[in-house]
């Protein structure tokens, strides 16, 4: 096992009404080595900015979240954004975008993952040239209407080989695809294909469908059983704790990221 | 298409908030010829008594809600109250009896499974003899910690064939599997084991878990191709609907069937 305390990251969703210099701080304050930010919190709104930000703190920006939405806008309109998030990606140094694909449309799951792969093969060029991987993140089938059509990771895989680029990949988030009776074999199927990891819990009971996901070790989910099957399958890239959550929100940025830092070493050891 | 309104059903989920006496008098009065009751509304808490109400207004059981849970009790346990389960929808006339199997365990989902296909199989002999399907009913991943383990049609499917019975088969609740992108092949797939249609609708948002689901043609759910794609793989029984929603469960028996009919009616010409 070579999942080290090292490779965290932490995601900006987890702290969403913090600032970014307040995230940044804190992962430095407590060895968190990443921080993935989201487009609509860069610093100043300019990711050279942010960079600058992670940079004097010593933190590296693990991914950005996010690009995509093939689906639920014009073609050119979704190459255009998703192209300048590309950008970001590549002048903030890191190594992949997030893609939240877009809701199923009207005509249905097989219209939507056309449009899916047509938008993320236009973008791929870009990609390749920005050194950005596009790692296609399933979602959980009660998104398909208004974030995601892509709603198992099996799926995921099948659209990044139709894509059949090696800039794209696919993200493994643990709170959007542990309810899948063939999570472990679709890991399997992932092999070579993880560009990334999100860390969550599904909290018993979850009465909030957006914002009502549990810190590791709040919820019922096998993290440790996920962990070590993308680490069997030779992913060494980073884990990052993305964590929405309105509780969670009210409390401090230095406070969240102390209390991750905890669970995150409990559950790597248990992983290990 | 042989999709009629005959083959309408209301299920007592619909109408939480009224009596049983109710719903089945407001059945008979739009011209509905089923009802689905659920065990803890039997009439008096007894099936005979239930039977004589839907003699009395010429409506039929079309199923028994519910049984099941084989993952969160004792195997005995759930085996005796589920041959009681069965008993009361022999009294009722129901064909078939539905299984809500129990959540995902500790151990994982396979072995959830495996409880599921040995409880399942335990009961059909008694099934059997009570001339009761029993229909495994796949349910929505974002239940599958508190009620169900089978969270795909095509695992439901999977679990039928495992037990391998003829009185074994599946329920299709348009609800609980509209997400899948596979749903279309999974009805194929289907085919000779369909024991019934539950329709409820997806809202957008969807905000409560359990009583956010939309009445037919308020959601975003392709209600009339699943209903084609039931029709074409031979099933011929009756549609249920089933809606669980706070706002509908305020209003009188007598207004929901009234508006349901006017749906169905509506959905049925679309599905024709």
């Amino acid at each position: 096992m070579t999942l080290t305390f090292e490779r965290l990251s932490l995601n900006q969703a987890t702290t969403e009404h913090s600032t970014t210099e307040e995230l940044v701080s804190a992962c430095a304050t407590h060895g968190v080595s990443g921080v993935a930010p989201w487009r609509h919190q860069l610093v100043g709104g300019d990711a050279a900015k942010t960079r600058a930000l992670l940079d004097d703190h010593g933190v590296v920006a693990s991914s950005l979240c996010r690009g995509g939405f093939f689906t639920n806008r014009d073609a050119g309109e979704a190459l255009d954004d998703n192209r300048r998030a590309v950008d970001e990606a590549c002048e903030l140094g890191a190594a992949s975008l997030v893609l939240v694909c877009g809701p199923v449309t009207e005509a249905g799951f097989r219209d939507a993952e056309s449009r899916i792969v047509d938008g993320i093969a236009s973008l791929a060029d870009h990609a390749a040239d920005a050194n950005v991987a596009l790692a296609i993140e399933a979602f959980h089938p009660m998104f398909a209407a208004q974030r995601s059509a892509v709603v198992t990771l099996a799926q995921a895989v099948r659209l990044a080989r139709l894509v059949s680029r090696p800039e794209v990949g696919v993200v493994v988030d643990t709170y959007h695809v542990w309810w899948d009776p063939e999570l472990m074999s679709s890991l399997e199927a992932a092999t070579g294909l993880v560009r990334g990891v999100h860390v969550a819990d599904w909290l018993v009971p979850t009465t909030d469908l957006l914002a009502g996901r549990g810190l590791p070790g709040d919820g019922i989910i096998d993290l440790a059983g996920i962990l070590r099957a993308v680490d069997a399958g030779g992913y060494d890239g980073w884990i990052e704790v993305e964590v929405l959550n309105a509780e969670v929100w009210s409390r401090s940025a230095d406070e969240v990221v102390s209390d991750i830092c905890g669970r995150m070493t409990t559950l790597i050891a248990e992983a290990a």
